[in-house]
């Protein structure tokens, strides 16, 4: 499509109707979405279909990703796919000397076009995106060996989701403050003073984007188009296993950018070569003035140190649990919870690691369990849910990287296991290292835990299809715990069953004391580890695991700053 | 008025059409204040009439503010007005190990009476405020050296203003998620899913508030009234020299939250002994989670860089620029800056210090005139202003304390003295240091400010009643030396008079560029040093004077968190 066919006016005329439903829908926090979730929605209407998709992904393996970038001095790749296949993808490696200038050069422009401009821009990224959900579903499978179908999802339709959410957030905050005010101010018998008062949402700089292995797209879009619709140029940064959807993604934007009359330039793509390591570089840039990251505390901890002159916004480890004090249904609860632990290999940072259970056991409406009944079903129960291998393998998708397959080799040792990890093959893709979840028995003794030199292995976070299932004393001690384990590292979330009120009362106390996002007996097809763009918030920004919240007004508001001009009237 | 008159429903429907016309006044940012300015206006429906607040302002001085704080092991005080009397009140000293525990027992009430009854909450300890104007005004007087008319103003209604606009600023984004939601997300043909959520703003902990000698309220209630309303309790530490303002403040707040049903101890006062600096130990209690400081640079230099626990909000020292490069109304331009340099003796964070003028002189509506005659007219409206003491001192107050006296002492030393400071006799206070301001004569050169080291007096902040008329070589130079002055050292404030469309032009981008705040061609009865709430803009938070600007959404949006519960339906 030529650049004379989308103009502002017609960018906003296609779009504005899908940005209001987005402003509705984050104040009412209904369900809504704009994007499919079912892979044969797309096909029509220019979108790809499953073939096409498919195709597309084909025709990117082993070729030159050239996005037009100024300052590119060399062409860098090496994704292997954890299901086996060598990407073969190369990308512009940067002269960030050069590439930077480049990407101030058209920030005024980008600036001048106003808000409501920049969010349709943006919405038209989004639906060339989202015409190429299938392609992005094999680019996700393959960087972050999710399952395709959970790829689909989460790295398509979910993450436009949340990128169009942090649209609609940026909007609102723009337009908080109108463009133009005439104040008059009485003066009794005199003449009133009056001014003429012009306001400018004015960007901060550069936005870097850092991105995370596992969910390339879902992490990294809200930063990505927050920024953006706030004016800022946006660097984005891969993860160096998972580059391939966040390149696509500079593509789309770089494509839609220069067809409305912007300069392309506006996002770029900073990929790197091996142990190279640039995000450490590019954080402590002056240019570089907010960072968006999804990654290990220790990185993260360093950036909040480190790059003060960005505004820095964190998502890192944390330690989710659960409490499993009594419930009116117990095989919804152990059925949601074997999904919840099996989903994509416990690969999310939203996984449930620790089960805290009572040792004297829980109340059922089939009476009550012992410690090791209720372990013994959830190890069954997931057993269930991955005995057929197809089933499984569709569920657990592959493991990301060598250190989980470590990590969940190692934690056999860590105590009693109640279930043990299961190799599993894909057919498809024999190079795949599948594994089903390993569960652990143990000792959540108080003294185990209390202390601030604590060693006991649930108070730490084991990334991967690990869980402990911790006896606990109580569910008072379990409660503890809890806030202990959230007050120290942090949780994106937390779970409890309980059909005590004065249970569910002390773990809400506990969740809002200790800022935690809590989700309670959920026994259905919804799960501790899945938040709705619009409606769910992921994170609290009020715990160590993360500094901000997907979304919200703080996500947004710091991104922009208002410059005032004013004059006499 | 005994408790049961303050209920939380009582107080809304007092408070609310208050509240409502705040938020539609942030949202048009149009004239409106409820406090009225005027002294004579205060008198009945039980405020203070002139009288009644010099007499209760005498009865405060020599007694002990006894503030009913638990954890009190001392009384501390030894304040001396600017105008030479000392006030002989006394606070109590905090062992802050009982102080910070006795402020987080109430929190839980405090967060669950939920941001309406927080906001009128917070309004009627404004109203109690107000009632007290002319109490406060004598306060802010003797602690900051402002003039009678200034004390009353700016830390009364003006003070109060700002307040009510952070509260309305922390109700609007409070509120901007729903209490409860409902979530239904269609399953085709099988049941849909549907959950249940509950939003709950939380707050982050214990706010320190820092405040500053010069604007003891005006500087200090935006932070205090923000982190009240979004349900943090509040540590008031205020300037060993302005205690008194913030210690009423205190008081007021303490009586209505008992009233209300709520815990005194969510605002409580930090007093110190001299030398004490309970600052840098407070700053860095883990309790304390939001700090809003106003001072020296050097010092919010170090609560950004050392108390990480904490979201810090700081003003700082900056360096105001005046581009004077042609008028329309010469006589008009030269009264408003030389009101604008006189007013409190410079000692306005939003006082012009440099004023940069081409050294070829500039167009007014009566011919050119060279740089020299701007300067000596400049130099005699301020003495024209200032000629008649009675009226200088009503417009300078007092100085502040010896260090500004020492910095304009050595002010005359840096160049030559376009007006030489005058000292002052103030027959109502003789030990008074009152004086006007000094203008020195300076060389811009581009050679003498360029390069990073530059040790040109007008690249940093001189406090106090300093300008410096600085000879650049061009407008395009000026606008060059705007840039650079408020890139490195920032700037709270920038004027510009001009009538030419391409230096206007040229000021505006660079003003949005390093994002700082802009009046253009004032002549008549508004200051550059001057802005009002719900309307201006108080810095930008863009630049290095201050990482915040008074108020936005991003002042408020950080200092609580939500929390969801969400549970199937």
């Amino acid at each position: 499509m030529a650049a004379a066919e989308r103009t502002a006016p017609q960018l906003i005329a296609q779009h504005r109707p899908t940005l209001d439903q987005a402003l509705e829908a984050i104040r009412t926090r209904a369900y809504w979405s704009p994007h499919p979730e079912h892979p044969k929605a797309y096909g029509e209407n220019g979108s790809l279909g499953m073939a096409e998709g498919k195709a597309a992904f084909d025709a990117l393996l082993g070729s030159r990703l050239d996005l037009g970038q100024p300052g590119t001095d060399d062409w860098v790749g090496g994704e292997v796919s954890p299901y086996g296949i060598e990407l073969g993808v190369t990308y512009p490696h940067a002269d960030i000397d050069v590439l930077l200038p480049a990407m101030r050069a058209g920030g005024r422009a980008w600036r001048d076009a106003g808000p409501e401009t920049r969010a349709v821009v943006c919405l038209e990224i989004l639906k060339r995106i989202s015409d190429r959900t299938h392609e992005f579903a094999h680019a996700v499978m393959h960087t972050s060996g999710q399952a395709f179908m959970m790829a689909f999802q989460a790295g398509g339709p979910h993450a436009q989701d949340r990128a169009l959410e942090a649209v609609a957030y940026a909007y609102a905050e723009q337009v908080r403050t109108p463009e133009n005010a005439e104040w008059t101010k009485p003066q009794g018998k005199r003449d009133p003073l009056a001014l003429t008062k012009r306001f400018t949402p004015v960007p901060r700089g550069i936005a870097l984007l850092i991105g995370c292995n596992t969910f390339p797209t879902w992490n990294g879009y809200p930063g990505l188009f927050a920024s953006l619709a706030t004016g800022n140029a946006v660097l984005v940064k891969p993860h160096p296993r998972a580059v391939l959807p966040l390149a696509l993604t500079v593509q789309a934007a770089r494509e839609v950018l220069a067809e409305a009359g912007f300069d392309p330039n506006l996002v770029a793509l900073a990929a790197e070569r091996p142990g190279e390591g640039i995000a450490k570089t590019l954080a402590v840039r002056p240019e570089i003035r907010i960072i968006d990251y999804t990654g290990s505390t220790a990185f993260g901890d360093w950036l909040e140190t480190n790059a003060r002159q960005a505004q820095v916004y964190t998502e890192k480890a944390g330690v989710n649990s659960v409490i499993v004090e009594s419930t009116d249904n117990y095989k919804g609860m152990l059925a949601n919870l074997a999904f919840s632990l099996s989903l994509y290999s416990g690969q999310m940072c939203t996984t449930p690691q620790n089960l805290l259970i009572p040792r004297d056991g829980i109340r059922t409406e089939d009476g009550p369990k012992s410690y090791d009944e209720v372990v013994a079903d959830l190890a069954k129960a997931v057993g269930g849910l991955l005995g057929d291998d197809a089933r499984a393998g569709a569920l657990l998708g592959a493991i990301v990287n060598p250190d989980v397959k470590a990590r969940l080799e190692a934690a056999s040792g860590l105590g009693e296991v109640a279930l043990a990890s299961r190799e599993i093959s894909n057919p498809e893709f024999p190079d795949a290292v599948v594994r089903t979840p390993v569960i652990v028995k143990l000792d959540g003794a108080r003294k185990y835990w209390e202390g601030a030199d604590s060693e006991a292995a649930y108070t730490s976070e084991c990334f991967g299809p690990v869980s402990f299932a911790v006896a606990v004393d109580s569910a008072a001690d379990a409660v503890d715990l809890l806030r202990r384990t959230i007050s120290d590292k942090g949780a994106m979330t937390v779970g409890a069953y309980t059909t005590s009120q004065e249970v569910e009362q002390a773990v809400q106390e506990a969740c809002l004391e200790e800022c935690a996002q809590l989700s309670l007996n959920l026994t259905g097809g919804v799960y501790v580890n899945q938040t709705a763009a619009f409606s769910d918030f992921h994170g609290s920004g009020g715990n160590p695991a993360a500094n901000s919240a997907l979304c919200d007004g703080a996500f947004v508001a710091n991104r922009f700053r208002v410059v005032e001009v004013r004059r006499e009237a």
